[in-house]
């Protein structure tokens, strides 16, 4: 019976801000929990800041010179992430469905990470959250989902946060 | 009973192209025919390009002079969205789902109506194709899809076709 189920593996890109939960919500109640024809794989992917180039920084050493710095600075990191994952699984608890989660951590660019992960993953769709940034802000920071939305193969689902 | 079924309204985006037939197929197949606890209203939007502005081509009647000309062009805008309907409606009619139906027709800047059309309808999510165009052809015709996903207020599926 299960090996009958359509497989379908679905990458929700999070990060610690509401967009992005509330993505993974929209997916979860959109996608999956109305959907029980499928066997669904949820990969929440989070993704933290690429770690300090040490090398490059001794020119600096008196920005960076502690190191108990850029220890905090990573266990910062690593906490961050953690509180994102807990987050995102409580929302996923929410849900009476059945499907598999999977926690993937990347590193790096956030918006590079994201395309190479679902690429490597396999995933059949990605969903992120959007921020509603002016028009300065993204011109200066541009758009994760934008980025993911042109350069991935797969549908891509933007989700914005309703006012 | 049927009163207490959720309601969603999804609006896509169809033109003549395999992308937006694809991103139709991927809208039934995911978000409407496995999720039959949702009473959905499908509209299917077709932009045809703005009528010809006749007094700004006045002056080139040599070049738009003869009537018939722009009378054939605008038959074939409407031939054309009538085909792209037919198209999609097959599309439709494969699935077999209970979903509610809803042809609409615009006119302008493909990119502006959608937008517009997506926040008069109402619509929960905007459906759309995505074209692969390479660097070059975007830089100059833009993404209508990428205009979609930044001014959209609703979550937005952008799906590409694949290889």
């Amino acid at each position: 019976m299960e090996e009958s189920l359509e497989k379908r593996r679905i990458v929700v890109a999070v990060d610690e801000s509401e967009e992005s939960m509330h993505a993974l919500s929209w997916c979860l109640h959109n996608l999956v929990s109305q959907n029980q024809n499928t066997n669904t794989t949820l990969f929440l992917l989070y993704v933290k800041p690429p770690p300090p180039v040490y090398c490059s920084l001794d020119a600096t050493g008196y920005l960076f010179g502690n190191g108990d710095v850029i220890t905090s600075l990573e266990n910062y990191g690593k906490d961050l992430a953690n509180s994102v994952m807990r987050k995102a699984d409580a929302i996923c608890h929410k849900f009476d469905a059945k499907f598999t989660v999977e926690k993937k951590i990347g590193s790096g660019d956030a918006k590079d990470v994201i395309c190479i992960a679902t690429k490597q993953l396999m995933a059949d769709m990605l969903v992120m959250g959007s921020h509603d940034y002016g028009f300065f802000k993204r011109a200066i920071l541009g758009s994760v989902s934008e980025y993911c939305a042109k350069n991935v193969k797969c549908p891509v689902v933007v989700v914005k946060r309703p006012k």
